[in-house]
């Protein structure tokens, strides 16, 4: 093959997106890739010539081994989106002009909704001027909530490290004896995916949270502070798991309503409250009870040292598959992954048309959500369990995980 | 032997504390006693008549394991101090016959510099009355603030996940082309034992933080923008470690500043949160650049999901240590750590005064910080580094750590 390969990451990253970057390198070179470029944040930093050659970066299988294992976007990523054609057709040409100098035949791009509406584009615009470059997306996010696919690289190893940690702190929950409320607040801006994996903590050694307040159901208070001090009757610690993104009926975020004070500190500077924050301080205000909020934070989405060895190796997979189907003439596609069974779980790839993936967004469906009890169902469960299977044990260096690194 | 065993858990858990409790346990076990009574929520639980057997409990080696695995208190703890003997007698007249009814001769309390006050009062109190039993304290804190060790078990599992994730963030930091600050809020209320360990993630394959702040020295406004600003002149992540305890030089609290109404806890100290928040909006509105605050938070002391194997194996030969020196004569002391060498690093334990140890507490030497680079000096490195080797690794049932767990 004469034809180059380029590959970049866009949008938020995840514990195993480097996986997918690993899967697409080694494929391709597997393949006979010439040369496989990475685009350094993504398509605007490729805009911008920031441009590198992967294999200057990856040069043993050890390196590739340490690239799945590497938190976070390893090429760097951006929050862009392109144009319409209509409205901005130079900065096409530009792209495809820098594409043809590269000799670039392959395009990979791995990313969520947002950044398959790139990969769209390309290929559509692709198809209009009759190039020959072939645009695949590689499907990535925390949040599992893109369409046409059984589940999304990435929300396994954050399913995996929310239900982990949800153990441990429903724990240490119940080291004083005292009436205490903890609010877990977990990703997901409006889709519960996330938030419902920690219903994956109860187990034969652990109760699991109380309650799971999920973005799909709209917040009521009255009703949420009736079911806490209904679950404190019965048991002291109370833990539950909200959804950074739970809204009022009327459709205001509950964390917007916490920050209507507007409250400054003394630097002068308006003070932000997350939701879980705000639920913390409304329960101890209804309740007279003591209240923590514990933000899960940046780690659900780069806490890459207790990954979900299922979700690495399928990051991986989708990788392989996307060069795959585009050597094999396919473009303007994602992959997906399509589940043949839940118990033995069994999985593969299949591909999927773009358009019917970009910007459009998966939510936990209605029926695998038990409203009055705050909970998900069982078949949320089932579906959930098998994707935070086994482990891939991280490279520890001095007392360490160890990344791929490459000075700038 | 005929005389029991009593064994109780205080203060703050860590991700080892029951590996402790398992080294009393099985020592006292191996060295034949009758009954090992496990005091629930410590001696204010005993106060209450929550005792358990610990044998009840621990039915198998495997248990044994689970349990130096599982994170928090298993027995539960307190926060309770003893009064002077001078103002209540009545409270140690009440645990002394408590202790008579149940046959104990050995009275074990892991726990912090808080906790080792009760062994300190109970051990006078026994040698003012003439009793024959035993009182020993084990160290236990992640905050590292004993005195009389070279280090407290609890510390180094702390310091392993702290350096952990830091490199994760810092990794996560990356993603965006655009300048940014994170604050990682870090536990330490006067010492910055946990703080300056965020300096272990700079390695081989990772810049490490930026600026480390520790409650050891004066918080200067001016200056740290000034610092801030002169990095993010190098570079466009900035990521910063901060203990929550840091203070103005008059003595208040960085977070203080940010929110008048400071709560206090049962032992008088002030309830501190939200410092890396203030310091995040401090820097948003000075330096005009996007600045988020991570809160490490409960899971420093409840990841048992990433332990260091040199901590938890400590944890549990100070627990048999001071069965051991029990059952030889000791009493009113705690066991100790002393380090025979960095490298190889060699640790052997021994005992001490209790005296010495109660209510004092240690910080970070200034010879170890490296005040006009906000950071910590190479000495202060050396002495932690040896602290997070190695693993052990969860025991892993249906993707997810395992605990030993007994219904109430």
């Amino acid at each position: 093959m004469s034809g180059n390969v380029i590959v970049g990451q866009s949008g938020g990253p995840t514990a195993v997106i480097n996986s997918s970057l690993a899967g697409v390198y080694k494929t391709a070179m597997d393949r006979g890739a010439n040369k496989v470029y990475g685009m350094q944040h993504g398509i605007q930093g490729f805009l911008n010539g920031q441009i590198v050659d992967l294999s200057d970066h990856i040069k043993s299988n050890l390196d590739l081994e340490l690239l799945k294992r590497t938190p976070s976007s390893y090429l760097g990523s951006c929050r862009y989106k392109l144009p319409e054609v209509s409205v901005n057709k130079e900065v096409y040409e530009t792209i495809f002009q820098k594409l043809h100098e590269l000799n670039i035949e392959y395009f990979f791009y791995i990313g969520g909704n947002d950044s398959m509406d790139t990969i769209k584009k390309l290929s559509e615009y692709a198809e209009m001027t009759g190039s020959h470059i072939r645009f695949m997306g590689v499907p990535k996010t925390i949040d599992n909530d893109l369409a046409a696919t059984d589940h999304t690289p990435g929300f396994g190893s954050a399913a995996k490290y929310i239900a982990s940690i949800t153990k441990e702190v429903i724990r240490d929950g119940l080291v004083y004896d005292i009436k205490s409320v903890t609010i877990l607040e977990i990703m997901g801006r409006n889709a519960g995916w996330l938030t419902g994996a920690a219903a994956l903590a109860k187990s034969e050694d652990c109760e699991g949270p109380d309650m799971i307040l999920l973005p799909e159901v709209p917040f009521d208070t009255k009703d949420f502070i009736q079911k806490v001090d209904e679950i404190q009757k019965r048991k002291k610690s109370v833990v539950i798991a909200v959804s950074e993104g739970v809204r009022l009926a009327d459709g205001r975020y509950v964390c917007e309503v916490g920050d209507a004070n507007g409250s400054v500190d003394a630097f002068g500077h308006k003070q932000l409250s997350g939701t879980g924050r705000v639920l913390a301080n409304l329960v101890a205000g209804e309740l007279g009870c003591k209240a923590r909020a514990i933000e899960f934070s940046t780690l659900q989405r780069c806490a890459s040292h207790i990954v979900s060895r299922t979700d690495i190796s399928e990051a991986f997979q989708v990788g392989g598959a996307a060069v795959k189907a585009a050597y094999e003439g396919e473009t303007g596609k994602m992959i997906t992954l399509k589940r043949v069974s839940d118990e033995p779980y069994q999985c593969t790839t299949d591909i999927y048309d773009i358009k019917a993936i970009a910007n459009v967004e998966k939510r936990v469906p209605m029926e695998w959500i038990d409203v009055p009890n705050y909970y998900v169902t069982q078949d949320f469960i089932n579906y959930a369990r098998p994707l935070i299977q086994a482990e891939l044990t991280p490279i520890m260096v001095e007392g360490l995980p160890r990344h791929l690194y490459c000075e700038e």
